[in-house]
């Protein structure tokens, strides 16, 4: 009796706390995975050389660890960025200034010499814009900010264009900046004109708010990027069978293309590494959970979703049965806390599997727990969990040329992966599984995701 | 009598007191200054139209501000950067990686291609330099970093040539980085070859510190700088002449040259600004000073002091009649005290001449006063005085391309303008001028300085 009372309240073997906790804290495995995958990979845009070797090393580093992998095809955009430059134009009594820029992720290329134009919003564009640059400045500061301005950079080029602009600057999306541009994707509205559109670091967007200040600013802008045919590229899918119900699936996910300025270690091979150190450590328990978990690196976040799309369009019929879906891409910081999205009575439910995580202070919240990559399954009601990381450094680096593997902090993303497999194995072995939320999340998949990490 | 003592206690009277730091705390006039020096004429290489166009501007800015101002002759050496790029070169299971990096001043250009070999001093190198890269790492990482590391930069590449290197790179001398390369002087031993010099971005030199731990690394270094002939150019010399004692000299001196990679914003463009403020409101004063206050604006403190070291030979006769001299160059930071090099009892002296101050939490304290182009002058015992401010992010942006007008706080530059304005109208005031202080400085002129920031 007193027995089943302890095992009701600490329903996770203790053997099985310790080996994925301290599994995650002692064996250093994530750390070196995303150090190799960075620094022998490096970047890894869709379409690039860089993301096939990731998927190919990905493949392989799952069957090292005993999972059952396999690859998934999924067609990406292809861009290249080209050779990249900008410049306000000397003026009488104003000097030339190189602008640190980058071009914004699909866009056009092309080479636009015009005077410059301030905006602060989409909507205020008018007749003089026509002819012009049109640049985009904004006061982000904190990571909140993200969320408010994205809009800017990726809806920015067609509202400039639709307004006769020649070319589109926007401020980059940065809490931090040494001269640092950001890019991220944008898109066009294909109903307007395509037009080169870029980032400018957010000291370059002061110098241009401050010479508009002083009379007319021109600028140069020449962007080498294109678009090439599409690619055939993969998710990379691997699976700890379930011992019960492998039909029931947990799935974690993280994305395996970053951007092309760096090598992607925040952004998101630190969840790359997190989510397959938790396949690694659960597929190394002595049992099997009871569903299987899935892990799933998804291709081409950045810059189309065209991996996530995939996912949820090939196993449409089985997504009634993932009981639960979790993303890795928010960065590498602490973990503060987990977040559950589910209905009623989810949270009482899962609280009692998650004791092994008390020593590390994460408690269970209720929150957004969206991920991009499962954004086009949202309509299946799949409950949502994230280990959600301080993200206050986060968009310091995100997207720039910064994102190295020297930023990651090895501690957190040790306490990052331990977290993920401690929820991971006890979402996979529950008796029952959470109630799924009550609607679906209304949130159109082809839309930009403000809050999201993108 | 009661008047008599108020007026010893209080030597300086308070309408001088009150426009100088009501002044410089509400003109505004630095600022602006600062905006319109960095953003409308910008980089300022020895050299170059930038710097020739600063030289002609502070002449100008001088003559409105009603000081009496010329231009004294330098000839400058004239170093230009181009095109640079470098990259490591793929191997087998290894991506190639692009370098973050940038030219070391008056670095030769050229192409080498070599594998890379990683030293922590100057001494170390042996039999294995030969025909390769050699890259220069330490742990600098903060400020009093820059002091200990700087040979690297220095004498790098001589050393490096000695043990029969092909290249260098050194790891950039910087308390923060996103990507970010910070460039500075270096010099050739005339004994041994000349090899291209760059400094890379301290995660770049983390990236090749961990691809070294996994076997050969090779890499490709392409500097397009290159050394033309000398150039004319000149310090701009402003004075407020003194009413009693014209011959005796408070020396204010700032250099007017910056690198190319930026706007000079903190180095040392508000160093320029403060000292011109000083002087405007030290003019603007209804009575001049005693003594005569010159600001000194040096070209080419950067890559080669030929400005410090031609004032100090034109001048060599009035050295001794030059009671005080202070150097604007160390950023703009938050003023945290006066350091005084003077002889014994010079600080007892100073003090009730700097009450002013009070207010502002600006202390007098003994201290390394020096400056780079005040070095030139050190043996004639000239008392040196600096207004010394917070440093904690000077190394953050130091010559690098993030040194920027953003970076200035308004607040702090007038701060430490209204310090300069008050220290130098006492040192011009004051009935007996400072001792001197006992001994000549042993520093020799062509030594790198290695606290300095140069």
């Amino acid at each position: 009796m007193l027995l089943a009372l302890l095992l009701l309240a600490a329903p996770v073997p203790p053997d099985v706390a310790s080996r994925l906790v301290g599994g995650a804290l002692t064996s250093g495995v994530a750390y070196s995975r995303l150090e190799e995958l960075t620094d022998t990979i490096g970047p890894r845009l869709s379409g690039s050389a860089g993301a096939e070797a990731a998927v190919r090393w990905a493949l392989k580093k799952f069957q090292q660890d005993g999972l059952a992998a396999r690859l998934e095809p999924v067609k990406v955009p292809h861009w290249v960025r080209g050779e990249e430059s900008g410049e306000v134009l000397p003026a009488p009594g104003i000097a030339g200034h190189p602008l640190a820029l980058t071009a914004l992720g699909n866009s056009v290329g092309g080479t636009v010499t015009a005077e410059v134009i301030e905006a602060r919003s989409l909507s205020e564009l008018g007749q003089s814009a026509r002819g012009k640059i049109v640049f985009f400045n904004h006061s982000m500061t904190t990571p909140a900010g993200y969320g408010q301005f994205v809009e800017l950079r990726s809806h920015g080029p067609s509202a400039a264009a639709r307004a006769g602009a020649v070319g589109m600057l926007v401020r980059s999306l940065a809490t931090a900046s040494l001269r640092s541009p950001h890019t991220g994707m944008t898109g066009y509205d294909p109903e307007v004109q395509k037009i080169p559109a870029a980032a400018v670091s957010t000291e370059d967007a002061e110098l241009l708010h401050r010479l508009l200040q002083r009379g007319a600013v021109r600028a140069r802008l020449s962007l080498g990027c294109r678009m090439l045919p599409d690619a055939d590229s993969a998710n990379v899918v691997a699976e700890v069978r379930g011992r019960e119900k492998p039909d029931e699936v947990v799935l974690l996910g993280a994305h395996l293309d970053s951007w092309d300025l760096a090598q992607g270690a925040n952004d998101d091979g630190a969840g790359v590494a997190m989510v397959m150190e938790a396949g690694r450590l659960i597929a190394s328990l002595p049992q099997r959970p009871r569903r299987t978990v899935r892990i799933v690196l998804f291709m081409n976040e950045e810059n189309g979703l065209a991996g996530g799309k995939a996912y949820a369009a090939a196993h449409q019929a089985e997504l009634a049965r993932h009981v639960a879906a979790l993303e890795a891409d928010s960065g590498a910081g602490r973990p503060l806390s987990i977040r559950l999205h589910a209905g009623e009575g989810g949270r009482a439910l899962l609280r009692p599997w998650l004791s092994a995580l008390d020593g590390l202070e994460i408690p269970l919240e209720d929150g957004d727990a969206s991920g991009a990559d499962l954004g086009p399954m949202s309509t299946s009601q799949v409950p949502l969990v994230l280990v959600h990381p301080d993200g206050t450094h986060y968009f310091d680096i995100h997207h720039s040329a910064a994102d190295t593997f020297d930023k990651i902090d090895p501690e957190n993303l040790a306490k990052n992966s331990a977290a993920i497999a401690v929820v991971a194995w006890a979402l996979a072995e529950m008796p029952e599984p959470l109630p799924r939320p009550p609607q679906p999340e209304h949130e159109p998949q082809d839309a930009p995701r403000p809050a999201a990490h993108r």
